[in-house]
């Protein structure tokens, strides 16, 4: 038997919860076994596995009580764990309707007379997915919902901090027989997504640049393909034209919902030096109101910072501004309450990018804010990065807000907003630089990455010239 | 300097030309000149990067003796190095047709009332290259043609097996100079490949597995895509209602051409066993009747293996053929003339999977046959590989053939010929299992995947409503 694994309540800091990753042969038996029941899942045919599909959302909604009690207790917080369900089962929702239009074989005659074409695309059979804390259940399931409806087995291994909530889902799934036999969720830690990423046929990683770089190695050896989504800097870039009442609201919750612990945060903030002052006036005015929810989870708006590790790299950050001659206008500090670790959203002004809350992820409520004269050095600045997952720019001129957003190496780009990238699911985008690898999950590709396209060229008539020699 | 490679000459075996590497600091200095120049045709546009495509068509047709002489030295053959040439210019044509379809932007409203979504694709800065030696130019610039119109930079590294073919093209790249200042063929070995996986955006390599995997590994820690297509071993199944004329013909040209020297070249042959002895009759004859040219270019249709390496490899897997019961028919050795290295067509019965030349890539003019007695066990031979490049199934009732084609592991299966996908540019597909990784290299696919999408979503009304909190 492997190694327990001691799981710690963000909220309480006592270890209250136990996990076992599974042994090695055990789990590659799985796979194999998730593997083998591939093939019968794609013969049942898109509108077979629609129908699984949307068993599970009922078996998720008549279970609904104990998957948002498990999450809260993952992540010590409650309105973005119910948020977290209501995406998941509005993705069942979304895939259920697109996808009869994107899975259709196609055949047609090409440029060649004696050619016709016929176009298919076939399932990976096993997609391994490797999610992160964060947002346990959105981000197991983002991609898992799309590649079972491409006709993929599929497994899952979330993070080892928030395992809480597997339960009451995989005893949703288990009352879908179609469904148990081709998706499972895994517990375990590091080394068992080592072993999930040696026995599928594709894999899925959210979370860290360290560990997503291991990962496509590991994949690279394999020459299987790896979906990455890592780390972000996001920048905002605020403009004199800029609607401040619009842009502070916006910037504040794009900074501080889920505690920052979001790879779309806002976490780089350039203002127009003529309107510095008032946005950060109106910035911190709007920052104060919001309230830690300790003691109780209704107590306020910030949860907490879900992983101590976490926690002490914000601190980190912090304690780095301030030597380096930041200025904190309020919240600035992660403090210890009741056992759980808590940050009140703070701004910080006079910051520069040798400090590490300009230039290191930092995952948690903090708005450092520096200003920029004109708007070719904005853009150098929000460039000046080794990330590029999303952006803003607020102005009251769309033309002009595009014009910059044209120019900024982030693969979605918010205008007069900080965080529609997670409502919108029809925008194609690629991480840009270090943030991420390979094909857009949102959008269509987000299901076509699932499928390897495979072409018929079918010769119609039966008399064969050697055409290369008749040159 | 580094150390001078000498370069052997197919045909006479005699090392008569000579390329010197460039050192590790001027290729990085390269590489960085011609990523500062990508903005610049990417700011050219679509129609301005299709005139300077043009141009570099024009060119090339005005030096087109030159290239094809270098060509034929390069890999001792005349007719697939004017085919060759022929494909690249239409490669140009093709591409610039269909860019203007590809490359623009679209706007939308989106499932959210008060955002509107406008998607684009940006480029990546530099793309490298690094392409084989069975067809220099083709594989060269297969990738190169729709990385340039896509607006990235490219540096091409191919084979320092036939690098003569380069000075004739880079003077044609010379005569145009805004390609000159983005595009460039570089000389050297596989140091210089690393060094250019190194200092790139984005690689593409055609070539080996074990070479395929290592640039995966190296593009993996830098987070960069690698597009590769690898070997193949590629199957051909002949049904019992197979047009017999039709299928020796085209299975004999499907695995001659070049020599063998393709990757899509048909490698193992699975025959209905009643149709067996007719088929490797006529198989027979056919190939009997081919002659070798040698010892001139127009002596006959099959020319020089053009690596010492590969003759020893084919002779290798012919020799353990028959040392496990093989039984040869005609050709069956790679034999020294004049100094270069010279094969048969060679047709061989009574194969199993234990011969390398059932297992392994051949990449010669060899054709091993098996029989099958049920459909069922014709496509378990044919998915009992490694590789799952390509395949090419015959019948008369093109139903049958395409239930069976739709089994096979194979991103393009030929119906009734056996290289039809030379010749077809509109079939997506990938490479299945470990012939190769990423997007498909023909179709749509071809010019996008040099793209990264980008999604601007604007907000249309100008009040903050934090949505996450109002639940």
């Amino acid at each position: 038997m492997s190694k327990p694994i001691e799981i710690r309540n963000p909220r309480t800091g006592k270890y209250d919860y136990v996990i076992i990753p599974p042994p090695e042969r055990l789990l590659v038996q799985q796979c194999n076994r998730l593997r083998r029941a591939q093939q019968n899942w794609f013969d049942l045919g898109l509108d077979g596995r629609i129908d699984v599909l949307l068993k599970w959302k009922d078996a998720i909604l008549s279970n609904r009580d104990k998957l948002t009690e498990a999450l809260v207790i993952d992540t010590g917080r409650l309105r973005e764990s119910k948020l977290e369900i209501d995406w998941f089962l509005s993705g069942i929702d979304r895939w259920c309707r697109l996808g009869s239009k994107l899975l259709q074989d196609t055949e047609k005659g090409t440029s060649i007379p004696f050619i016709n074409l016929q176009q298919t695309a076939v399932p990976y059979a096993l997609v391994g997915v490797i999610s992160p804390w964060n947002f346990p259940l959105l981000l197991s399931t983002i991609d898992t919902i799309p590649a079972l409806l491409a006709g993929c087995a599929v497994i899952v291994k979330p993070s080892e901090i928030t395992p809480r909530f597997m339960a009451p889902l995989m005893n949703a799934v288990s009352t879908v027989p179609k469904l148990r036999d081709i998706l499972s969720f895994i517990e375990g830690n590091g080394k068992t997504g080592e072993i999930l990423v040696d026995n599928v046929d594709l894999i899925c990683f959210t979370g860290s640049i360290e560990t997503g770089q291991q990962i496509a190695i590991a994949a690279a050896q394999r020459l299987i393909p790896a979906f990455l989504e890592l780390a972000g800097k996001n920048p905002a870039i605020v403009l004199k034209s800029a609607n401040i009442d619009l842009a502070t609201s916006a910037i504040l919750w794009g900074s501080v919902f889920n505690s920052g612990q979001s790879c779309f945060s806002i976490e780089r903030i350039y203002v127009a030096e003529d309107i510095l002052e008032e946005f950060y006036h109106k910035l911190v005015a709007k920052a104060y109101k919001l309230k830690l929810a300790y003691p109780t989870l209704n107590s306020g708006e910030i949860g907490p910072i879900i992983t101590e590790t976490q926690a002490a790299i914000i601190n980190e950050h912090l304690l780095d501004a301030i030597e380096k001659g930041g200025i904190i206008h309020c919240g600035g500090e992660v403090e210890e309450k009741g056992g759980g670790w808590w940050c009140h959203p703070t701004v910080i002004t006079e910051v520069n990018h040798d400090m590490k809350v300009m230039n290191e992820e930092t995952f948690g409520p903090i708005m450092p804010i520096a200003s920029f004269s004109t708007v070719e050095s904005a853009i150098e600045l929000a460039n000046d990065s080794f990330y590029g997952l999303s952006a803003a720019v607020f102005s009251e001129s769309r033309d002009e807000a595009l014009k910059i957003a044209r120019q900024i190496d982030a693969g979605a780009i918010n205008i007069n907003d900080a965080g529609l990238t997670v409502m919108m699911h029809e925008a194609e985008k690629n991480a840009f630089k270090f943030s991420g690898l390979g094909s857009s999950r949102m959008g269509v590709s987000a299901l076509t990455r699932f499928m390897r396209k495979k072409a018929f060229l079918i010769k119609t008539n039966s008399n064969y010239d050697p055409w290369w020699f008749n040159k």
